[in-house]
């Protein structure tokens, strides 16, 4: 398997970093100044993570090249990242040339945040092998990647990518519609709103609103998600209590982000998935599970949380009246 | 110091259990049927975790007492924790009660999730030394308290309850100015929102939601906010340069929330934010914490996070075309 990475930032370099330590192949391109040298030290600062991680049998900085000519990067490649800024002229002309040069049979992903795959696909010749595949950064310790098939992705390209992603380490989210954003993103861009909100209100600082979180929510939502922590939150009756107690509080202006009717079919969805999420444990069990892990957490997380700023330590003399 | 714990549920019996953990004597009252019963079996399955955490001195269950009789349990306690259902009526009823009874010099914190204190403190004869004090549950586990004085509330009740939290180990946030469902619950009701819009839009199943936000963004929330957290994506220009490449995302519809305006005070606050709490730490400093940090929590958190389910295994059969 030989990987070509076009577009060698930080992303980029965190791809390199992800499969060479799975042992593979990488050439790389980037066309601007000092992209070799810059390269090479992000690899290589990241490399003792993936050390930590495990490396696999003939992993090696050494099994990376570099050129700055896209067309030798590509051309013998089974599968390209694209991992180039998000400007979607630039995207379009750079995926126009790797479509030219690359080998039919090869994957293209592009590691596109915000842009959908049909609009990348538009100029292609070969479409068919394109995919979005957007990682999260730093990409060579976070596991998922998000998979998103435009209209002319082939279902053999989306199977294909797939096993590629999985091949080096990856949890594979498959997305099951187009939008902006795909799915991480518009989670993590409405907390970034409402966080904006709340700083622009004079409510709380940068530095508050980030303490508010890491030190309970943040820390539950490395476990489980926003659906498994109300499940959990809910007591023996689960997400079907929580929704009875806090779905009246989706018409109150808890934040400026207006929800969703909740339907019946809607309610189903959401108690059904989390009773699915929990695979048959009881409550009990999950509590438990998520005790275990919150201590343990908590103690980890503890020794690398921000210290509180001077201006945090006083804040009673600040804000009090 | 004395504490009286009124209502027993989940949040109620988490806050006994912090308090015992922490040496003290608590009496506790809940008027409904089997409420004794119910809280000493939640107190001691909350118990193993509290130990992991470390006991003080002297910590011990027998230092712990019920009565059916709210007058019994607050006519001589320093500090009273008001964890009622959140039902606005039936919280000032008790409230009342509360106030008439307590000593005067005690002082009453109320766990509520969405009501502000001023309206809270409205039928009170000492409405001074009424403050919310809302909890993360687990509350035995997770440090965070935010503390919100009402407009009747005086500096010392404020001062006071800073120290209390604090001498049972809590991470004091004191919110700025009253809002429904004050700062965290804002934010993660933001979250819930856009998990309930891509659910029901079809995008996701609330297992694929959970796991987009727990394999990527909730491992990084658990050490970094949202503000940091993008701090620390920015490479060498930190949040100097995300807002310059990600600034005009916020007017694209990345999620059904809308941002507020990035006017130039706002681009201060939250720069000058994180490089304050960076307390001069550089980007390579910061990266190099998070690598550590990261690597670590995703170790931990693989062999706690949920299976992935059937459904989720056959993704690509099921929804690619």
């Amino acid at each position: 398997m030989k990987f070509a990475v076009v577009g060698t930032g930080v992303i980029g370099s965190g791809w390199i970093t992800r499969m060479l330590a799975h042992g593979h192949e990488v050439i790389a391109t980037d066309p601007s100044e000092g992209a070799y040298e810059r390269m090479l030290k992000q690899v290589k600062q990241n490399w003792p993570y993936a050390e930590q991680l495990g490396l696999a049998e003939g992993a090696a900085i050494d099994n990376l090249t570099f050129t700055p000519y896209l067309e030798e990067a590509v051309k013998d490649a089974d599968h390209i990242q694209e991992n180039v800024p998000e400007i979607e002229s630039l995207k379009d002309q750079v995926l126009t040339e790797i479509d030219f040069y690359a080998k039919t049979d090869a994957t293209i992903g592009s590691s596109t945040s915000g842009i959908m795959p049909s609009e990348l696909q538009q100029n292609l010749q070969h479409p068919e092998r394109l995919i979005v595949a957007h990682p999260f950064h730093p990409v060579y310790i976070l596991p998922l990647v998000e998979i998103v098939p435009g209209k002319a992705t082939t279902e053999a390209t989306t199977l294909k990518a797939e096993e590629i992603y999985e091949s080096i380490g990856m949890d594979v989210l498959h997305v099951r519609h187009e939008i902006e954003g795909h799915v991480a993103d518009r989670l993590m861009e409405a907390l970034w709103r409402e966080a904006l909100h709340i700083v622009n209100d004079g409510i709380a600082t940068t530095e508050e609103v980030d303490k508010a979180f890491t030190h309970a929510a943040g820390l539950r939502y490395a476990q489980y998600g926003p659906f498994m922590t109300f499940h959990l939150a809910g007591g023996e009756g689960g997400m079907r209590h929580m929704l009875k107690q806090f779905g009246p509080a989706l018409k109150k202006p808890w934040t400026k982000l207006v929800a969703p009717e909740l339907t019946q079919d809607l309610y189903e969805e959401v108690v059904n998935g989390c009773e699915s999420s929990s695979q048959g444990q009881t409550m009990a069990e999950l509590d438990q599970k998520r005790n275990e892990f919150l201590v343990k957490v908590k103690q980890l997380a503890e020794s690398y949380w921000p210290e509180d700023t001077p201006s945090m330590k006083k804040k009673t003399q600040q804000s009090v009246k």
